[in-house]
């Protein structure tokens, strides 16, 4: 019996792979990856392994996430090293919660090896912090096209100090745009958009929830951060520019609770 | 005039640095670390450089934040490449919002090297999903230890389907265990102690809400996860083990509205 190894590919950038990854990429028997592994990724698995493509093309999927499952256990029966290569890290958005309950169900024996999650990826090429402690304490890591759900998106329910990270914002701007007005953002709140971060094809549009609707599409994978620290001029990077800004309006208690003074 | 790499050293375990991280370290003419970034982490720097402590001992600060960026930019006018190391990943709880400003202002180029933050090398340590689609959709990164004012830790104001992940959550277990019932999360939500996750001192503590304030310490840095997620037993990794608990009280309007039902 093999050893099955959840592997995160990073952001997009083949160098912020993990030590760890290229060592288990290089010793790999069978690789199942998702489409956002890049080939430059794939490029680092050892030269005699199997590599599967078990990811979705044009939004359709090559195999069922129960398919993947079970593969995942038959493989770990004949082969040494079984490596799950995701996008980012596994464990955020990644549905490693059903591969992880299968492999334990057939006592397959695994191992996680974390990766740069995308909205790191985004935010170091950004160049912004997201817990700058002069304006934010707190960071949301959410979606939106994944479901149409209000509930679960409960974005407005987060302090003013609350950077919102959205995954997979889809090319519907304007329908983000309006969930998080109806959250109780307000509409000078700076977002960007971060489209393939950290690879070649890196694109970053500085825009705020109010001009984000009519901002141009730029092409999947892409995350948007919004907050008080999604902005490339220096002056918003303080407390006293929201405490001062007119029309800043709360979003019911929560937002009137809110942090207004530097963080010690 | 040099570069100022800022450069996230990972959780703990020394192959989660990424291969960016060790390329640029190995051509470091002067590395700036935080007392968070271990001994075999700092063996990968270039023998020649020079590696200055600007972290804290015993609590105690050894140099200011305005004395460590007033050193990255001088250091920059007489060093080629100027690496400043951080614990995880710089921009998330690492203080690199001042760093980048005064470098911007300086006009000293730089650039952002990420890496594991904490939160995701311990889910990879304690082997959870943290967004398992089934019964989470959202993570919340906030801290306890950072702040005593409860406006910035708005953790009740947010979907049952949310993981809280708290950075830094201190000795006063107790304490965390009473902030999290005021924000109205269950008694029996789980919870999971990780600390020193990926390092060889390595410590996995599962416990709940009710259980916490009784818990043995464990050593810093350390990180707690709440949410359903945090467990070990499959049977709380359902949609419907949530639904039909007895004793789980909404905490407000927010949470009434939540999702109990599994995402498609």
């Amino acid at each position: 019996m093999g050893k099955v190894y959840l592997v995160g590919a990073g952001p997009g950038d083949p160098e912020l792979l993990t030590l760890k990854a290229v060592r288990i990429l290089a010793c790999a028997n069978i690789v199942l990856h998702d489409s956002l592994v890049s080939g430059e990724v794939l490029a680092r698995v050892s030269a005699g392994s199997n590599i599967i493509d078990v990811g979705k093309r044009c939004g359709r999927k090559l195999l069922t996430q129960d398919e993947i499952n079970s593969l995942l256990v038959s493989y770990a029966a004949s082969n040494e090293v079984v490596v799950r290569l995701k996008g980012g890290d596994p464990l955020i958005f990644g549905r490693a919660g059903e591969e992880l309950e299968a492999l334990r169900e057939a006592g397959v024996e695994f191992e996680i090896v974390p990766g740069i999650t995308a909205a790191i990826g985004a935010a170091a090429a950004a160049g912004i912090s997201l817990t700058d402690r002069r304006i934010a304490s707190q960071i949301l890591f959410s979606t939106f096209s994944r479901r149409s759900d209000a509930d679960a998106m409960d974005w407005g329910a987060v302090t003013p100090a609350t950077t919102l990270v959205l995954y997979m914002p889809g090319p519907d701007y304007g329908g983000v745009a309006q969930r998080l007005r109806e959250a109780g953002l307000p509409s000078e709140l700076p977002c960007v958009i971060v489209s393939n971060a950290t690879s070649s094809q890196q694109q970053i549009r500085w825009t705020t929830v109010a001009t984000l609707a009519h901002e141009e599409k730029l092409p999947a994978p892409a995350l948007l951060i919004v907050g008080r620290v999604a902005t490339q001029r220096a002056q918003e990077i303080t407390a006293n520019f929201w405490a001062e800004r007119e029309g800043f309006v709360a979003p019911a208690e929560i937002y009137s609770g809110g942090v207004e003074r530097p963080v010690s």
